[in-house]
Formats: C-alpha cells, sequence, structure tokens
C-alpha cells in the first residue's frame, strides 16, 4: 500500500481509543460519564452553531478542528479534570509525550500541522484557539447544568474554582460568559455549588 | 435570555442524545458497540485528513460539517444497519419526520441551513457529499477489519452485499475504494464474509 495512505490510516485507527477516555462530566438526563470523542464532537457542533457569538472574527472550519483534535493526547495521558489541583501539576508533561507519539503516526507534514494546531488551541492566543475553549468550557457546563449541577456536587466544587475556569470563555465570547455567568449563579442560589465568595472577607 | 441564543442552546442539549443511539460497529480491540456521535466525530477527523483522496475538489469544512450532522435523525429514528433489508424500507420517512422536530428546535436560518446540508449528504450529489459518504463506509471498514471482521461474521454477511454499499466510495474517492476493496477480499479469503460471487453462476 501507499505509506502515506498507510500511516494516515493507522493514525485514524488509533484514534478510535480516544472513545475510551471517560471525562467527569455526565451526559444529560442523569447519564453516564461521557467519553472524549462525544466531547470533540459536541463542541465542534456547538462551535459552528454559536460561531457569531465570537468576540472577534474567526475562520470557523479552523476552530472545529481544533475542537475535534484538542484531546487525542489523552489516549496517552488520560482526562484530568478541569479541577484536580494535583493532576494539573504534571499533565503538561504527559499530554506532550502523548503529542509526540500520536502525532508521529501521521506522515511528517500532517504531524506538523497538527501539532501546531494542538498547540494554538493550548496557548489560546488566537480568536479561534479562544473560541473553542469557550466551547470547552460551555459544553460540560450545558449538560451539568440540565443535571442539577451532579458534578459539581459530586466533587464539592466551590464558586471560585469554577469561575477560575468558566471566566476565561469571555476571552472568546463575551455573550456566552453572560450566560455561563448566570448559570453559575443559579448554582449556588441551589447549593450545587459551594459559595466561597466571602471566605476572603 | 436572548432567544435565539435560548434556541440553539435547546439544539446543543438534544443533540446530546445521540450518544445513545448505538450502532452495529464495535469499537477496535474487540470493544463494545460504538455510538453515533463518536461515529460522527471519527468520520470528519478521517475526512480531514483524508481529504487528499477525494476524486473531485472538496471545501473540507463542509464535509466534516455534514460527518458531524448525518445522523443527528437517528436520535429518533435510531440506527439502521446498513445490511438490514427490512429496517432500510421504513427509514427515510423515520428520518424525515426526525429531521423536522430536531432541526426545528434552531432559529429559522439555521434550520433551513442543516437541513439542506443534510439533505445535500442523502442526495449524494455533490463531492462533498461523495467524499462525506466514503468516510460514513471507510471508518466502520476500518473498525470491523480491525477487529477481524466480527461484525460481519456476527450478521452473516455476504460478500455481495458489503460490495452494495462499499462500492459507493468510489464516487467519492478511488483510491480509498481500492484500500477497501482489498480489505473485503482479505476478509473474504479468511472466510469473515460470506463468498456468494458465483450465485448467480
Amino acid at each position: 500500500m501507499n505509506p502515506r495512505l498507510e500511516k494516515q490510516l493507522n493514525f485514524s485507527l488509533e484514534i478510535d481509543k480516544e472513545k475510551n477516555i471517560f471525562r467527569q462530566t455526565h451526559l444529560s438526563d442523569f447519564g453516564r460519564r461521557e467519553n472524549d470523542a462525544e466531547h470533540a464532537w459536541h463542541m465542534a457542533v456547538m462551535a459552528y452553531v454559536l460561531r457569531e457569538y465570537s468576540n472577534e472574527k474567526i475562520d470557523i472550519s479552523r476552530v472545529m478542528l481544533m475542537c475535534l483534535i484538542h484531546d487525542v493526547v489523552e489516549i496517552d495521558a488520560g482526562d484530568t479534570y478541569a479541577y484536580d489541583e494535583e493532576g494539573l501539576k504534571t499533565q503538561k508533561a504527559r499530554e506532550d509525550a502523548a503529542k509526540e507519539r500520536i502525532f508521529s503516526l501521521l506522515p511528517p507534514d500532517q504531524k506538523e500541522e497538527f501539532i501546531a494546531l494542538f498547540d494554538e488551541f493550548e496557548e489560546s492566543e488566537t480568536p479561534e484557539a479562544r473560541f473553542a475553549h469557550a466551547m470547552d468550557n460551555l459544553q460540560p457546563l450545558l449538560l451539568n447544568n440540565s443535571n442539577n449541577g451532579g458534578d459539581w456536587r459530586e466533587h464539592r466544587n466551590t464558586a471560585s474554582q469554577i469561575y477560575r475556569r468558566q471566566s476565561r470563555t469571555k476571552w472568546g465570547s463575551e455573550s456566552l460568559f453572560e450566560y455561563s455567568d448566570r448559570i453559575i449563579q443559579e448554582n449556588i442560589a441551589k447549593g450545587n455549588l459551594i459559595d466561597d465568595s466571602h471566605d476572603q472577607d
């Protein structure tokens, strides 16, 4: 077989494993935990549907592609819960090794392209990366809110933990962050998030 | 809330249900059955990686979007196995009703856009739709071949059934069909597919 196609098909088969990497988020209707492939699919569709809310002009196809591949490294590195302080310390080293192994399955030009796209997402310094990050925050918030904040209650999350991450949504979309903010406030009022806003008083 | 955004978020939450629609295909490494959201994600990434093999020039972002949404209707209509002759007879009516209900959750302009994209995929008359169909065929073939043709053995599929569908891959990509053809021949030789090529002799 054409060795280039063989590499591309090996990569295509390898990423199937992303369907076995489970996240902390649960599906709507109090479902099972969600996996990375489902999460990536959901983010990409939402990015397209909600593209008009980006703060800046974006190339939506690059946003979608970033959404689709941003968690491929978790095949080796595993999922790190956004509010797991210990896991976050080693996340970068684990994901860098995974990035090298997995994208090296591709032909060199595509390896380079995918690593650049992955790094762009991680660095969050372009309008596309910022909007993709807004989706990475909004998608689990939407599911979790539909389950009465069950994921936050299970992890005993505080409001300040959630705001530290979710407030970055506004870098990609001020108007989507207004929605997220309202959802967070409602979940504080319902006791689903621990209100630590007065801890520094 | 902005009623337009409310509709878009309702649609975004509704499509979460696609993660509960299971297909006949099993994940690699003899895994569990795959769901529609995972399948759509996998197809979209493969479309991007393999875009150079399209017979015709394509707008890859439209192909990816088609891949991402082509199974949304199965939330209501369920999955119809590609080789289930009875199910295929009622598939269109079930999917038309689902298409109307689900895309009507979106604002009217987006409803119209998504239905047009969905219909374009179904009608398979544009280069983008033909390449998306090639992915819809190739992705499960790749998984099934990695599992020694287990899905075909389970359903006692014949070679002519498989060729009827898989040969359409060549409308999108002659060179990817060459690969599929070789895989099918190998699976006939291994006895994973029933060889009915002499039934008309």
